[in-house]
């Protein structure tokens, strides 16, 4: 109850159902920063710490929702968030809910409806870092749905970290949040699986992966000029134009194959460039691969 | 013929074979840096700006070769490299040859005993950046191959950008080319499926790209610390514990098919999920996928 970032902060009531690693972290937060925070989890000893230093515990959801006007929900998943919102019932008419439990689009966009049939406002939210960092700009909080609830709490949300609102369409948040952890999970399983090859090669991993850091830090420069050129059309020969790049690729994927190491994305890239330079683009660079992929769309 | 980095380069002499974008980008850093330069191109009159420039152009490959004690080897692929080298024939024998065309390990190690049966030392090199940017740091040049070659003439070499060397097997750079670009093109062929999904959901390409851009830099410390895990074989939960991980899977695979994105590197990191969970893993990360990959090796 000491120190407090905003003037509002201190009388702000707030509430958090689900305390697991994340709600948690969350209700951690709000205690800590002087709000009057009420908890609820499923399993009720897991809100014994913050009872502790200073939240109440309600004995049910409903309950928990009925005390504040902002009910922050962090559960599991989806189908979590169905059944205790099922249980809460008529107690959310006048809230506003911010359910920042993972999920998609979809379900961010069901769950709106549910709460404009139940009278309440509801802001989607995903998280985009790990619980112990909730609280500082490194963990980033991808907002989407009603504009005034937003504005109206927007003191509060923002002290849980670095947030961003997405627009009225409550499933923006998730699309924020499918594709940036989409970016990571390409990244990083493509690169264990590099690092089996490495192995294989009798080079030393850990020293891999530091130089492999070192050339990494240098692609959010180059991931930003991929997206101007892909907005654009024009497309400067990113890497190497890609007859060059392709060259390359038989030798790449005959070592992998080799060595028994997968190839199945080496293997896409090789036939989109051989496709792109049979075309006539084979001066242009990787980002036009981007030409190539099918054109999806919301139906 | 002005400035000089170092008091050995200026009477040092190389010869450049290939004068395409980057044989002609590293040539011309020679000739700046005042190198006693011979040039040869199979299409001759691609060497004009560098004699201009005070480089000397030879008529043959092999006159070239003979012309210095050191012999850059920069072509498209290394069919040319073949097909250059066996043109050269004897005037090889006493010299250091430098391959820096793209390849494979095993390409590198057949080239290195080529030159041994033609009495040559052999240093291979593979080129991590774009033409441009040769002669600063930028651009990493991974050497591998006789360690006495190298060392005596690595201040020559230095004049390329950041040169690391990676061992007496001659095919360890072109492992750690093959590596380091595979995790790159993992990483941006990813981003493009990605980049048509964020499109298809109507969300403005360059603004995620900015957004993916600020998430991306915080990867190498991860990249580092996973590494070191895969090492160690002890996986801390990084990025959450697997199976909160791997309840929004579904979800992100199922919004991807639903707008005709493809789901591969995804649907792999699932099922990799669901087996770590199966087998009482559940608490630990996503480096700890690495246990489930195949483990291949140098037959
Ligand atoms: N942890 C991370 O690093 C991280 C990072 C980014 C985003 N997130 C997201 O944050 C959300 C919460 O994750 P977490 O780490 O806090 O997970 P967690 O530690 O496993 O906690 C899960 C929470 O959900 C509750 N729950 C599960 N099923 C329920 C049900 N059917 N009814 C009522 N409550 C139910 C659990 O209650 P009990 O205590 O009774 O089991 C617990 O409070 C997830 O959507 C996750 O994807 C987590
Ligand atoms: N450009 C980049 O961004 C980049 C980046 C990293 C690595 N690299 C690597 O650097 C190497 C050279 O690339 P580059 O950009 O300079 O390519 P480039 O501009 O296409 O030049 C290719 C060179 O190879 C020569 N060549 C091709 N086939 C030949 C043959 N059968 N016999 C003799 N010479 C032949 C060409 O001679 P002609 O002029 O007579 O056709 C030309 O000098 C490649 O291995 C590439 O992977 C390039």
């Amino acid at each position: 109850m000491t120190t407090t970032r905003n003037p509002t902060a201190a009388t702000s009531q707030v509430t958090v159902l689900g305390l697991g690693e994340m709600g948690s972290a969350i209700a951690r937060t709000f205690v800590d920063r002087g709000h009057r925070t009420t908890v609820w989890n499923r399993t009720a000893s897991r809100s014994t710490p913050l009872v502790e230093s200073g939240a109440t515990a309600a004995a049910t959801a409903a309950e928990a929702v009925a005390a504040s006007p902002l009910v922050i929900v962090c559960l599991l998943d989806n189908t979590a968030v169905e059944e205790v919102l099922a249980s809460v019932g008529p107690a959310v008419a006048g809230k506003v809910l911010v359910n920042v439990t993972s999920g998609s689009a979809g379900q961010a966009r069901a769950n709106e409806r549910w709460a404009r049939e139940h009278g309440a406002e509801y802001i989607d939210g995903k998280i985009m870092g790990d619980p112990p960092y909730v609280g500082t700009p490194d963990v980033m909080f991808p907002f989407s749905g009603s504009r005034g609830a937003f504005d109206a709490h927007e003191p509060t949300l923002r002290e849980l970290g670095a947030i961003a609102y997405h627009g009225e369409d409550a499933g923006l948040a998730a699309v924020e949040f499918m594709a940036q952890v989409a970016v990571g999970y390409e990244l990083l399983i493509g690169y264990l699986h590099v690092l089996r090859l490495v192995q294989a090669e009798g080079v030393d991993v850990v020293e891999f992966t530091e130089r492999v850091a070192g050339s990494v830090a240098m692609y959010p420069s180059l991931l930003t000029s991929m997206g101007k050129a892909v907005q654009s059309g024009e497309y400067a020969p990113d890497l190497g134009p890609l007859y060059v790049q392709a060259a390359l690729m038989d030798d790449m994927i005959d070592h992998r194959e080799s060595l028994g190491v997968e190839a199945v994305r080496m293997k896409e890239v090789k036939e989109l460039m051989d496709r792109r330079i049979a075309g006539g683009h084979g001066d242009q660079g990787f980002s036009s691969l981007f030409e190539l992929l099918g054109r999806p769309s919301r139906a």
